[in-house]
């Protein structure tokens, strides 16, 4: 078996997420099609992907896995891609790498990035980019709470692990890095970490974002994290607004 | 009467370009349509654009006037508008203005961007606002041929006025500026003049890029611009890079 390592973007908007799902247009279902049709296949080949982003959330470096039984050049296989694949989804890299490799498994760590627009009216350019704040956000406070949340904790009442039938998985995290960019009008906020919870990052930021509207004081967040139930926190941020930035092996 | 200077934005890609037209979504059309409803007239009140774009062609800061018979404020229209318009078209800015502003008319000169995308695979962020380059561009070539465009010139032979039906107007235009900055993978084409032809920015982008991939020498634009013809010239550039940025009075 050969196997190659992939690295693509895409804009998340017109897409139900990455997981292949049946009666929806996934980046996933998109890839294998595309994948059947280059090696003339009769049966899928599954693409596994380094972790799931869901409908409207973006990648500028998403990574996958795929295996063929006849080798072809990593080259011509991401022109054939890039020939069959919509023009929202783009492969920037193949390269062939140990059968052994795995994109989830041997994920070592993932840069997510979530976008903020401060502006009084919405940019129509960002729309599908940011999520918009309608009131003013005091980032002082926002920055504040960052060091809360680095570091190794249960987040558990960060994640919808258990409505996304994952309740088993271990809640326990490390967020190595938390940072907070202003740019202009637009606010990035950077995580780093060894991996994330089904919509751990979505939670934090909508946590973050009532804080910074005074809608929840900095020093209730350890006794979120204590209470280990999501429904004690905030509502999670819109998915447009995130990105995943890269895969750490 | 009471007459209104409007600055709006808005992402052209899904509408055919600014000017009304039956049984198309432009965004005049928008515009007036939004007018009516928050002026409860039984009639439709024009919106006067300070220039045409294209379908697919971006607008930073378009302008805009209307008249109306009973005053409003400023802010309240601005909101009106922006809860009555689809999301890619927001309006910026509200100005009461004396009666006799123009916002075709009096304007002094413009300013447009050109965006081309050099990497080697698209990138789908930039597909709908940037002219991804198949092959590489030799850009000191194209920054040679740039001060032949500036200054007075008749530009017929970069317009597509006759085919618009307008080619009685004069071709006479008057380049100010027209400069080029690189940023990674992105190359900014600046055009800042006092007015533009049907055209006349993505028919020098055509021509400069024929330049930079050596199918076209520099010191043909002499004999193009002597020549008056549009049929010389290299194809337009595709709208989707072309972004209007400012209007001046």
């Amino acid at each position: 078996m050969y196997c190659y390592k992939i690295t693509l973007a895409y804009d998340g908007t017109h897409y139900s997420g990455w997981q292949l799902q049946p009666n929806a247009s996934s980046i996933q279902g998109h890839l294998e099609e595309a994948l059947q049709k280059i090696t003339r296949t009769p049966v899928r080949i599954p693409v596994i992907g380094a972790g799931r982003t869901d409908a409207g959330v973006h990648a500028l470096n998403q990574v996958a896995h795929f295996k063929i039984t006849e080798p072809l050049s990593s080259q011509q296989l991401l022109l054939s891609f890039n020939g069959l694949l919509p023009k929202d989804i783009r492969v920037k890299k193949i390269d062939e790498v140990p059968s052994s490799f795995h994109a989830q498994y041997d994920a070592k760590g993932k840069e997510y990035h979530y976008h903020l627009l401060l502006s009084r009216v919405m940019d129509p350019f960002r729309r599908l980019y940011a999520w918009h704040m309608l009131r003013p956000l005091d980032l002082s406070l926002m920055r504040e709470a960052l060091p809360l949340f680095i570091g190794t904790h249960d987040f558990t009442s960060f994640t919808n692990e258990a409505s996304s039938g994952a309740a088993s998985r271990n809640p326990i995290r490390t967020l190595f890095r938390l940072d907070l960019h202003e740019e202009g009008e637009m606010v990035r906020l950077e995580f780093e970490g060894n991996g994330f919870l089904y919509k751990m990052v979505r939670n934090i930021v909508g946590t973050l974002v009532a804080i910074a509207s005074h809608r929840l004081p900095v020093e209730a967040v350890p006794d979120l994290f204590a209470k280990r139930d999501r429904r004690a926190t905030a509502r999670a941020a819109p998915p447009m607004g995130l990105f995943l930035i890269a895969v750490h092996y």
